[in-house]
């Protein structure tokens, strides 16, 4: 089956909107087996638009549109796929009740101008969009079916996810529901992961679970998008294959789904009554960034004092020496926190280039502990701070959960 | 003259990568005056490669084609770019030479794969890549220009600047040269600006100076794209603007071209030998974060500390009590430095929403002045935050420059 996008809209093609929706689109279609082969993108004109459609429909089986459903003059995709079938746009009283339902559920009375985005090709299903006021609706046009989207994004990762996919797979012939397992680790490449993971897929009937990779330095996103009649056999596929891999990762599984590494890393803190002071150097304030603005963070988040000069942090914080330990073990006993993090990076001197890196000297102070790390981390002066920032979470975590904080990772060098 | 543009690599197509690269090239086309029609991404594919190729060639007169020039197997651009043409590919000896020259001069034998980066298809114009082993080059197909350019972003960018754009404005008929000015602002919105730099374009000879914006919240750019016979004659043509645009955006103008607002706090706070320490809570060591990494910010960043309950910092600074300027006075005292800056802000209880927000109180403190501002900032949470740190920073460079802190801005409501 071949799928086509269609991105509209002027911000897009100018470039003053990068266009993540079409990522977006692309990965949540790949994620559950269906490849988009051809993406166009133009602009708010109704000759391009009207040859975009007519081309996509010429070639392709499926054509997911995104954009051109606002209420205003240069939103034209119902006119112009109405012109491209060769139909007449129709007032769906249907959607017209139902944004003035939103509007009065806003206190609001709705524009007369939003009358325009329940005015729908002749013929056409309209597609639900239970967060806005833009309707997508799905119709045929040349020989290909095409399904339209708003352009806010999280209206259209919700319809894709609620409608298109469905719709796409049925299209495709399997009546099957497809499940998206997500893992993410940190220190360990994704030939690593792969060869470590080599023939999970094995545990579940054949083709039913796919492995699959998202690399985003310095995490790694491991999926398996598992396919099934309905949710209970594609629970009961899964079963066996995530607990497998989840065992394989092994210390180095940080979260599942959308879970985050600081969420988890705050989530554990509250969970046992703990605390933590942190004392950050080269990563200028960016560990604390992550902890800092979470909800509930107050309870957990005790305090982070950033310099530059170690020797300064250890005067001001009373510590014995300017190493990590002591910095460490002062923040803890200035703020009455159970955990002292301290995270001092010693940077390579000279130009930024690939070679160049740093060390990263990390302790983990408690009553009753003291975990180090000295790791050579190299990449840049950019992949050196971005790692450090994880490296120091991803300790924190491992130390709450009891796990050794000195496990090497793939992207050290021996110091 | 029809502009397109084609992107090619599964990466993108995938959404793997968000395609960056095409929002670069359509904007730096734009800033010269050259609007792009049209937009096509396709994977590493033979047949949907032709087609693109194909389709663009009769469309467009000219066509940027971005990807496919590596040294692997499935980078296909040159031979799909011969096979469209009907063209043999010929081997360049001049890239070759340049190719072993790049490798020499790093130490390295170049791998015989690399050799393919030198075949072009015959007839083909070479285009300078200065930073890369994948050579652009320029062909025609159907009807249309093609220039191929390689997917790495800094090699693309630099040759869309130096080689694609002089080549597509001859092409366009103008001779000129064509230069982008650059304004950076924080606090006025987009037609707030547009309003107050009304008429300014008159100041030089009609047509020669056309003014745009870009907003990226929190900051808006404010872009003057003069055009000219040769660099004399914009600079001839743009000085006046330039000067009343100054002029009108005043103490709101935060930085030219590549400055930004942080390279700028720390050049003022360098130049006159002075230093910060800064005190942080909702905004989580992000305004720390935007200094602390700058090369030589060693010298005047002299401390962040971070904490959320305010009680707690001034207990930890023995500041006389919770408030912005004592705990700006407690920092600045007990580090030694010039200046002491404390960013404090209530936030709104309850669900984050639209409307959701609250108040940033803001204290820098000198030996010999005290300057405070208070702002109510609304939009959501991460708009709040957002808000705040660039409020922050600005507040410190108009410190710095003798500015008021306290000028009104157009995001704030009244507290």
């Amino acid at each position: 089956m071949r799928i086509e996008v269609i991105c509209t809209g002027d911000e897009v093609l100018t470039g003053k909107t990068i266009n993540t929706n079409f990522a977006m689109i692309s990965q949540k279609l790949e994620d559950v087996g269906l490849a988009v082969r051809w993406e166009t993108t133009v602009g708010d004109d109704r000759d391009e638009l009207l040859l975009a459609f007519q081309l996509a429909g010429q070639r392709a089986h499926a054509v997911v549109v995104n954009g051109g459903l606002g209420p205003t003059v240069d939103d034209l995709s119902q006119e112009v796929a109405a012109r491209a079938a060769g139909v007449d746009l129709v007032r769906h009283e249907g959607w017209v009740a139902r944004m003035e339902e939103y509007f009065r559920a806003r206190g609001r009375i709705m524009p007369s101008t939003n009358h325009k985005q329940a005015m729908l090709p002749a013929g056409a299903e309209l597609i639900d969009n239970p967060i806005g006021t833009a309707c997508g609706f799905a119709m045929t046009i040349g020989r290909a079916r095409f399904m339209f989207t708003p352009g806010v994004p999280r209206e259209v990762r919700r319809m894709i996810d609620e409608q298109l996919i469905p719709r796409l797979l049925e299209m495709y012939g399997t009546r099957s529901t497809i499940y998206l397992k997500r893992f993410h680790s940190f220190g360990l490449g994704e030939s690593r992961v792969d060869e470590m993971l080599a023939g999970v897929e094995a545990l579940a009937p054949e083709g039913s679970v796919r492995l699959g990779f998202r690399a985003h330095y310095p995490q790694l996103e491991t999926k398996l998008a598992v396919r099934g009649r309905d949710m209970e056999e594609v629970r009961r596929q899964l079963g066996p294959v995530e607990a497998e891999v989840r065992r394989r990762l092994g210390n180095f599984l940080l979260a599942e789904d959308d879970q985050t590494l600081e969420r988890n890393v705050l989530g554990a803190l509250l969970a046992d009554g703990a605390s933590v002071a942190i004392v950050e150097t080269f990563t200028g304030g960016q560990i604390a960034a992550r902890l800092a603005p979470l909800p509930d963070a107050g309870k957990a988040f005790r305090r982070a004092v950033v310099g530059l000069d170690r020797e300064a942090l250890a005067r001001t914080l009373g510590a014995a020496d300017a190493g990590a330990v002591s910095l460490a073990a002062a923040a803890r006993a200035d703020t009455g926190a159970s955990h002292g993090l301290a995270v001092l990076v010693d940077v390579d001197e000279g130009q930024d280039r690939v070679e160049f890196g740093g060390t990263v000297d990390l302790a983990i102070v408690t009553a009753a502990a003291v975990a180090t790390r000295r790791s050579r981390l190299q990449g840049g002066r950019e992949w050196l701070r971005l790692g450090a920032i994880e490296m120091a979470l991803d300790c924190l975590r491992r130390q709450l959960a009891g796990l050794p904080v000195d496990e090497r990772i793939d992207f050290e060098k021996s110091v």
